[in-house]
């Protein structure tokens, strides 16, 4: 538990809530008026909307006494309150099944369908307190003894790396080229999973987070189509975290599942003995409901035994049940207002608002950052993030060491000294060296603050950096 | 994994709920025209309303545009609602601190204060996605080695022993003594505690619940004092399950906080050197509340090291925040309406109603039970559950063994089907035998059911058991 680090509530992080203590006591204490946390996928956090029609159902459904007012929602909001209530005896108030209310499983399992083209069983469902919870009991489930291994990407999500650590577990990274727009590097991953299994580590599982975190990456279906055949192959779970499937950017590049991949290569080969096990996580914090406050979300199990999914249900069980606001959320994310439905043209231009505003971001924030001295960045084609690269001179690197702080821990305490702007190091994510180049390191940012406000954030990033840049130019201490 | 067991949710549920689904598609398929779920402690599941107080605030906060409606809901609920949205920014949508909003942490330690006399430090308290949660994650940290062991009731509430037991730690039981009301047998406490140490087990944790679950017995002060010394003196951390402290129906045993009585006994000694390591549970889903499924709940941390709490920290923030309704139904449970404000008089109302009820429900319950042929309870003294003692012909052992299922569980299942009514064996529950005697059983119910509706069930549960016990009376087979 010691040697667990979660970067992205890590040490940083800290430091921001105090500096936000203390500009609310003296707001001159720094020389800017607020902190801007970049350092998770947090959007309304940051200024982002509540969608309405989510709001307005939360809302009714917690005091149904308002259903007596008239007109006060409009009527698809008072029936679709109405249809929860009728599943959920005791409402939110109460326990539900442990895998989560059936009629909200059968929405998803009717999402997932219609997303994919093949059909989805909500038994094989189990609704989550967001995605990470989910991972965890996979995880968890997946380790049961002393040399299980996980493959996991690298760079990675720290939820990976800090689970494995806390049930003792081992990670073995494979690598994201750089290079290469964060493309898989397969001959890595090959090598990597024979000399693991070679030192006698039991490799079961597969990590793909697509689009990708914190880099920003979208699979082609051709990269899916490799990493099934390898998962298959190799016999590992393949567990995948597609919690940013709307958030793509790129048209060339739209979100496929893995099961819907996984499905039409079974449809065209006839071969029905390749077998695959497959865990997909989603979440209602991402996207364009950003809800993370509500702690939402599901996967769904793939070619599992149904003898572990009843090891699964017994795990889940012993929290009871997910929390009730989270379930009711996922059933309004895979289940929106219809066409010429009363919410349906708010609800649209809503989303569709949130969705180009989030588009144009990842473009500018790679521009940006790549306009920046010593930095280069893969413009983010998915997900909320970008995770440039960036060229530290030896007298940074140097003066870090003085303070016992890694480099990358080192600059972003100084970006975040000066301007408020909170990213994470890099080396949080980072599980193997990801170049030969000892100058060069990484820090992840979100592109989440709202668009007036990002240019003016930049204006104060780009003269923090400059000033980092220039302030430690050379060799010399 | 595998062994794990978790009674509250195991397979006689799974079977309820089969029932369940099969009297919606044919109210005729059964002799009874519902189920009855007395496994677990939910009431709103069983008819109990939610408070209005609490369930307006959080309409409120889901939907502030409503603010704007004039008298849609009393001042006071608009006023908590403002003042919770001014210290949560982004709203219910939006991740939080790792270890829940800093305000309601302030409620939580004024209420810790004005229930105690003590003071509370808000850093010492962490919201939880309900008590559960709070729990895995302490006996999570708290087992770093084989054989780590803690001290657990027999009987005990399972979250204890699947917790235990999915971490691999060893739970040592020591006995509460049905003969007795379930007091805690301190010779054989100590007797455990030396035996496991002498088996080379490392007993570094003893839980209590109080109110007791199953049990329903409430701890004197003298008790809660010899506790304490125990555990001062054999270093071990009390993990003081709190979460009935408002559901005492005695008025000579009222509910006191493992804290205060050893802040207290701090006091009277001056003795300084003494040390307790200390975790208080609590949750929103009892007390006079019942919102089992916002999944909201606390713990404090009294006398635990800073350096501990950090990891403490950084092991929740893997979760990344407690569910923000769970948190907020937190703080209106702290922080209820006071005398002279526009909500406070229904407040009183609805929770003196609850209270009243639940005492009146224990008390025949108790009565009820006693009345059964071949059962013995302990009248509940607080909590929502009594665990009667059945005595079983071996006819009825028998029967159990030759469909491969354990005489409680037998006997459960016998109830379900002719009733509807959903106990939990109390196999359970029990840890190691609580008795010589061979033909003693036990089991687990609630009774959260309506006043009402108790009679009419209970009717019910007397035929089924008058059958049962005819039926396998005496020895042959």
């Amino acid at each position: 538990m010691r040697r667990m680090q979660y970067a992205v509530r890590g040490k940083i992080v800290i430091r921001a809530g105090e500096i936000d203590d203390m500009l609310r006591k003296n707001p001159a204490a720094f020389p800017f008026s607020e902190v801007v946390y970049c350092n998770i996928g947090n959007p309304q956090r940051l200024g982002q909307k509540p969608l309405t029609f989510p709001s307005q159902v939360m809302s009714l459904m917690n005091c149904p006494a308002l259903m007596k007012q008239p007109n006060l929602f409009p009527s698809d909001v008072v029936e679709r309150s109405q249809a929860l209530l009728a599943h959920m005896p005791g409402g939110l108030s109460a326990y539900t099944h442990s895998q989560g209310v059936h009629y909200i499983r059968e929405s998803v399992a009717r999402f997932i369908e219609a997303r994919d083209g093949y059909p989805a069983n909500p038994d094989h469902i189990f609704l989550t307190d967001g995605a990470s919870p989910g991972v965890k009991t996979i995880i968890s489930m997946l380790r049961q003894h002393a040399g299980d291994a996980i493959l996991v990407p690298n760079p990675q999500y720290p939820l990976y790396s800090a689970t494995l650590q806390s049930v003792n577990a081992t990670g073995v990274p494979y690598t994201l080229r750089e290079d290469k727009g964060w493309a898989i590097d397969f001959e890595n991953l090959e090598h990597m999973l024979q000399e693991a299994r070679g030192t006698g580590l039991i490799v079961k599982a597969m990590v793909v987070i697509n689009p990708g975190n914190p880099t920003g990456q979208c699979l082609s279906v051709k990269e899916m189509q490799a990493i099934i055949n390898f998962c298959v192959q190799a016999k590992l779970v393949l567990l995948a975290d597609e919690v940013y499937q709307v958030n793509t950017y790129k048209p060339k590049k739209p979100f496929h599942s893995f099961k819907k991949v996984w499905k039409q290569m079974q449809e065209i080969s006839g071969n029905n003995n390749a077998h695959l096990e497959l865990f997909s996580f989603h979440s209602v914090s991402k996207g364009l409901h950003g809800e993370c406050g509500r702690r939402g979300g599901y996967f769904e199990a793939v070619g599992i035994h149904s003898g572990v999914l009843q090891e699964i249900y017994k795990a889940v069980s012993v929290n009871l049940c997910p929390n009730t606001a989270g379930q009711i959320m996922v059933n309004l994310m895979v289940d929106p207002p219809t066409p010429g439905s009363p919410s349906f043209k708010l609800y649209r231009r809503e989303t569709y608002s949130i969705f180009q505003s989030l588009k144009r971001r990842a473009k500018l924030l790679g521009e940006l950052l790549n306009s920046l001295e010593g930095v280069t960045c893969n413009v983010p084609e998915g997900a909320m993030y970008a995770f440039p690269r960036i060229t530290l001179s030896p007298r940074a690197v140097a003066a870090a060491g003085k303070v016992g702080q890694t480099p990358d821990a080192f600059y972003a305490f100084h970006i975040l000294e000066e301007t408020g702007v909170v990213v994470v190091p890099g080396s949080g994510f980072i599980l193997a060296d990801l170049t030969d180049a000892h100058d060069a390191f990484f820090f992840r940012t979100t592109f989440l603050p709202p668009e007036d406000k990002m240019q003016e954030v930049f204006i104060r990033f780009h003269a923090a950096h400059s000033h980092f840049m220039s302030k430690y130019r050379g060799t010399g201490i």
